[in-house]
């Protein structure tokens, strides 16, 4: 169990060295659980070579000690990070790395201030999320699950896309399936967008209720043993008319573009790029008004971006979604989203259902 | 509509003038939201005497001119806190308002660089926070109907109190009906604990399932018109043997000493204690772990906390749970919670269902 949890400390302190970092102090959930198990949901988590300690409080010890086995547990007296603060006075820590991104003015303020002139505490952004963005064997088999699982229920939302229901009742149907097959819950709020408000890539589900010769876009993930997925599908209430075949088939063919060109290597704004020329050909590019995709994992949201003009390249390991769209305002909107694993010499496809248009 | 934005605005600025403060920069959503009707998540929202104006991208602008109608709107070019930096360099502003508990170091140090030297950023912790305790007629209207709500989902999931169900099932279906019934959403993730997982106070809702002669408890809330509640009822499924009767008279009795205790001026300490006190008396003072209760609003955890010695006095306007519990390990757990609106002689109980035990 701890095993992928040592592995990827023992990464961290490496890095921690080269900086010249006593320790890291980690404040983000989702990092310490990647970093050692823990899924409480408050603490501090310090990684250091050779041990690793949570400071913590007395809601979170039994937990701690079941699920982070080889790290020292510090029960905190009183505030959090006060308490930080005094044990690393106690230490034999000096230079302490800390997260700028994530620490508020206030928390390191306390923390300074209980920790004494001896302390000095050095900036060092994103660490464990760079870590993060490459996958081991036993994040891909969950995150195989996690995708295998919203498939599915995407394919038993269809079987309730009939004229009369309303976008919240399918959004709320939807946000039960995935509970009532195993899911701990959804990893963003489900988006289900009729007719005309498919043209809003975050439409949120109101009452509006679904008419015949109607888009309907779902967009949903799943939480699965902690890890996110992600994936959008769009159908068709009716028989399809020809603008929204061809428009349907330009962003089929844009989303296998960007897929095809996923792998090691490759810069994430070759991949946006692959989706967006193939939109540009089909005269539908402006209509495209968001990036072709994110890196997905423990948050739903990762680095990298697949986004223009991003020079950082693709490794493998890495799982991020590609999600091309067209957005037409007053008609509606049609995206195709699937969550892809970055191998050495192609990718994996993570969802599996259907991406041909579905005419219901 | 804005009507009640523009009045809390003018409270603000009194305050900020009596710290000599030129504006406030409002990061967290739910304060902007209470200031402006604004419901997008980003953005600055900068407060001021005469003019607030919203530092915004594109994707928001819409929004925010049909939600927020008195408040300027200002583009941002790039990253959102160097553009409010710029903003305010272009300003007349020099004494600047933040809230150190809710900015990261890095968003004080971009906005400072962007703003240069003569723009002076002063700590303000809580201003918002503390007007939103006192709810105007508005928000008590759109609580009372979250209030109702959530009773009506607890009826509801009654129903399926039944030997062989799963606390996922249960937990799944009350989310469900709480959307069905036009909620946006649980205010927290609900907590479903039978037997003796429910001596837990927080639960998450396993795959265990129910068998007869168990305690079941369900603490759920709703957001409706963006405002939460919470509420808990704990049932039996059998003929309560009884230890857990007296156990249940207690904790009633509690809930009902702590509800008359509520009124403007008396403190938080005191409401605490009087649930305390009166499970001190039956002797299962030492099973109550937690404090009696915590404001409610636009948030599920708000000023003010209902716990021992907390000497803030509640005001007229005030809306708190009040929650008090026995959890005996190994046994199970009984917790019975209302929310209260706090009133110059005396309180109203906005959640309306019975607190009497029910056998099923």
């Amino acid at each position: 169990m701890s095993e992928p949890h040592t592995k990827r400390r023992r990464e961290l302190v490496r890095q921690l060295k080269q900086r010249k970092l006593d320790c890291l102090l980690v404040t983000h959930p989702a990092n310490w659980l990647y970093l050692s198990g823990f899924s409480g949901d408050s603490g501090v988590l310090a990684v250091a070579a050779g041990r690793t300690t949570l400071i913590t409080d007395g809601r979170f010890t039994t937990q701690a000690k079941q699920e982070s086995p080889g790290v020292r547990l510090e029960l905190q007296k009183g505030a959090l990070y006060p308490s930080v603060g005094d044990w690393l006075k106690r230490s034999r820590f000096r230079e302490i790395g800390y997260d700028p991104d994530q620490w508020t003015v206030s928390q390191l303020k306390a923390i300074r201030i209980a920790a004494g002139p001896r302390c000095r505490f050095v900036e060092a952004r994103g660490l464990v999320e760079a870590l993060r963005t490459k996958k081991d064997a036993q994040e891909l088999a969950v995150m195989r699950k996690a995708a295998i699982l919203a498939g599915e229920v995407v394919l038993s939302a269809l079987a309730l896309v009939k004229p009369g229901i309303r976008e919240s009742e399918l959004g709320a149907e939807i946000e039960y399936q995935m509970k009532h097959r195993g899911a701990s819950g959804p990893s963003f709020e489900t988006i289900v967008a009729f007719g005309s408000r498919a043209a809003l890539p975050h439409a949120r589900p109101t009452a509006k209720r679904l008419r015949k010769n109607e888009l309907v876009v779902l967009d949903l993930g799943v939480i699965l043993g902690h890890y996110c997925s992600d994936i959008t599908r769009t159908v068709y209430v009716g028989r399809a008319p020809r603008r929204i075949r061809e428009w349907y088939r330009a962003v089929q063919e844009a989303n296998e573009a960007a897929v095809d060109a996923v792998k090691a290597g490759v810069s994430c704004g070759d991949v946006d790029a692959a989706a967006r020329e193939l939109l540009r050909r089909r005269g539908l590019d402006q209509y495209f008004v968001h990036s072709t995709g994110h890196g997905l994992g423990l948050e739903v949201h990762e680095s990298p971006r697949i986004a223009r003009g991003q020079s950082i390249r693709l490794e493998a390991g890495n799982v991020i979604t590609i999600e091309p769209g067209v957005y037409v305002e007053g008609v509606g909107g049609i995206r195709i989203e699937d969550d892809v694993v970055v191998g050495n010499h192609g990718n994996e496809v993570l969802t599996r259902i259907s991406r041909d248009l579905i005419e219901l």
